[in-house]
């Protein structure tokens, strides 16, 4: 069936992939010039982006948006600049394409080696965070592939108008425009295109809700690199220096509340619960965070008095990534019932165990199948730019191609050359 | 829609899901033991395993099976010798799991690594060739995940007889029998339940014709690794050496032609086609290969009184993976029509440009987009054996996770692992 929203989207798709080879041919010297100019351009024209946002963000309070979505969708000055800084940091990164990953001269003389090149064209579909469109065009970019993007229709004239901005320096630097495409305009019936777009498009990254992900998941006939959602836990074991675990707990739940390595169910050993528990809490109440409670922990908390608001953990509490200030609390026996809670209710994305025993942190980093295992650290650690990567095109948590923060590296592909001087097969 | 297929295959693959672990804390001592143990197993169950074949053979003759595929299915003592050599192999090999692939200390003092980890559970969906059941039970357990294998009802009495001794080994080695599972008695229906089995199943790697890729690619809700069909070509540039060129192209043709590393497309060029075409064709002609031949070549061979049978090509040829005494034979301009061509046509597995001229190596080596780009060797060494990967499971024409030949490495998943002293993000 062909509507005008199919015509339009695989036009652009097609546009993609007839504008990769021009990318695939740049070293990197001339890629990482495009980068420092978008970055440039940004910070040059952040008023008119910081005004198409404003747009954004007053239809999105007039529909009533949660204040975790809110956070992730808003741009001041500031956000622009840190968004630009994210493209020179891809800059200064290393080019991926044409490292040679592994090599080898075959006993029978042959050379062979795994060159990384570049994916060809990615599909980026996600939610309204503006700074993803910025991060993924410019990662997408230095690793050589073209970008369709869409980015949720909450954000689109923030969308718009970066893509805008770095479609203007694309062509000030006679590239095509088409590398970087939105799709916004095409709405939820443009990702169902675009989802079929195999052959055009490479790989899709859907970005954002469980629901989104499911949709691509089952519907997309192009391959997919699922980024769930981050249903992240840190268990504070028994043997836990607490005056960290309390610092680690507020860390991984309060420094950014809408995003997907905050912390959402806080597990406690049962030997320090009653100790650990009020002291863990105190700086959540005191930042305003609900406390969906087993009834050991409730028990507890009653009992010393707290000052946060606390309420029944219901069985969908284990489940829910919150993304706000909420937070699920359980008590557990032992680090088996952790371990056996982690396995039930993770969604594979980042989990952090606060330790003092070695033994249990082994446990912890071996046993736990996630895609970041952590000990004695916040699980907001688990990010691109932590990690290094410059800046991140997302978190993958499945087990395929890429694992966690993806970075350049993660958006590309191999190939194998094998140079021989007239070699047959005996 | 619970069928009794459905329960059945959902029960192995939970059976093997649940199996997994054992696998997974097994040292590489073990796992080499019982790899050994399952060499010298099929050893001495060769007859039997021959026997069983003979009654799939005989049922293939019957319904008049294709040469080259009786060739993938036969097996005999030799052959039975050499999977379990490749098994041996595979002992030989160190153990992917537990790899650190990276690692750093970042500057805030967390320790970063990222690790190699078992796949969990692989399904393989592949056609009657009954060394690939060995070999992805083989690769499969040397890197800890359990296999859930369909291999086609042409080799059920083979696969049956492989997988039984395979299992009365794990058995015999305290080891669950279901790290190994055929489903092969479930038929089509088998394969469909098992696509859906989202969960239990980390990875999906069809291996066969055109038809059974599509239909796992289009159905499948597991992450998928596609390894497609092998429309090799090779190409004599007008600076290629001529005795070296016709060793190669008899080679990739002759060596072994029912799988899918054979050339299956020549590609001459003109300035050397009056020449080379009736050099090239000669052993060809010999071993009974039927030419498809351009306009062009053809009138070259009818003048040099070639003695092989040749026939118009049609443009269904440009797209045929015979598999049989077949090749298609394209006079090309010069070297962009080559990369045309092989664009419009390649299946993205493996080509081969046979040239003295460094620039036309190069350009060739860099513009051709497939897993395996070669220069001056024969297509057949596109092989994980060849390559050096001890055995394989399966040449990947996608470009996700994995890209021509894939090993041990290849059927791997990662994780990372991050550990701090008590860490918060500032």
């Amino acid at each position: 069936m062909e509507t005008s929203v199919s015509t339009a989207v695989l036009s652009a798709a097609r546009a993609a992939k007839d504008a990769q080879p021009a990318l695939a041919r740049l070293h990197r010297a001339a890629k990482d010039r495009v980068l420092r100019a978008m970055a440039e351009a940004l910070v040059a024209q952040a008023e008119q982006i910081v005004a198409a946002n404003a747009r954004d963000l007053a239809a999105a309070d007039e529909a009533g948006i949660a204040p975790g979505l809110r956070d992730r969708l808003a741009l001041d000055a500031d956000r622009v600049a840190a968004i630009a800084e994210q493209l020179r940091d891809a800059a200064a990164l290393p080019d991926p394409v044409g490292e040679v990953i592994r090599g080898s001269v075959l006993d029978n003389g042959l050379e062979l080696r795994e060159v990384r090149v570049p994916m060809g064209v990615i599909g980026m579909v996600y939610e309204a965070r503006p700074n993803v469109t910025v991060d993924a065009a410019g990662l997408a970019l230095k690793a050589g592939s073209a970008v369709v993007l869409r980015g949720g229709s909450a954000a689109l004239h923030s969308n718009t108008a970066l893509i805008g901005v770095l479609r203007e320096v694309l062509a000030a630097h006679d590239l095509p425009e088409d590398l970087i495409i939105g799709i916004d305009a095409h709405g939820r019936e443009g990702v169902d295109v675009l989802m079929r777009a195999r052959g055009l498009v490479d790989v899709l990254i859907p970005r954002g809700g469980a629901g989104l992900i499911r949709r691509v998941v089952e519907h997309s006939l192009v391959p997919v690199i699922e980024t769930g959602t981050g249903k992240t836990h840190v268990l504070v074991d028994a043997s836990a220096d607490l005056d960290q675990a309390v610092e680690i707990v507020a860390n991984a739940k309060l420094q950014r509340i809408g995003v997907c390595n905050a912390l959402e169910t806080l597990l406690v050993h049962r030997d320090v619960a009653e100790q650990a528990l009020p002291r863990l809490t105190a700086p959540l109440a005191e930042a305003g965070v609900r406390l969906h409670a087993d009834e050991t922990a409730a028990g507890i908390l009653a009992a010393a008095g707290t000052t946060a608001e606390v309420v029944p953990a219901t069985e969908e509490d284990w489940d829910t990534e919150y993304l706000a200030l909420e937070l699920a609390i359980a008590v557990v026996d032992d680090l088996d019932q952790a371990l056996a809670h982690i396995r039930a209710h993770s969604t594979g994305h980042t989990e952090s165990i606060l330790t003092s025993d070695v033994r249990s942190q082994q446990r912890f980093l071996d046993e736990v199948d996630s895609a970041v295992v952590m000990a004695n650290a916040s699980t907001r650690f688990s990010d691109g730019g932590e990690f290094g990567f410059g800046a991140e095109i997302g978190i993958s948590t499945q087990k395929l191609h890429a694992r966690g923060p993806m970075g350049l590296q993660e958006i590309t592909a191999s190939k194998w050359l094998v140079v021989g001087q007239g070699h047959a097969r005996p």
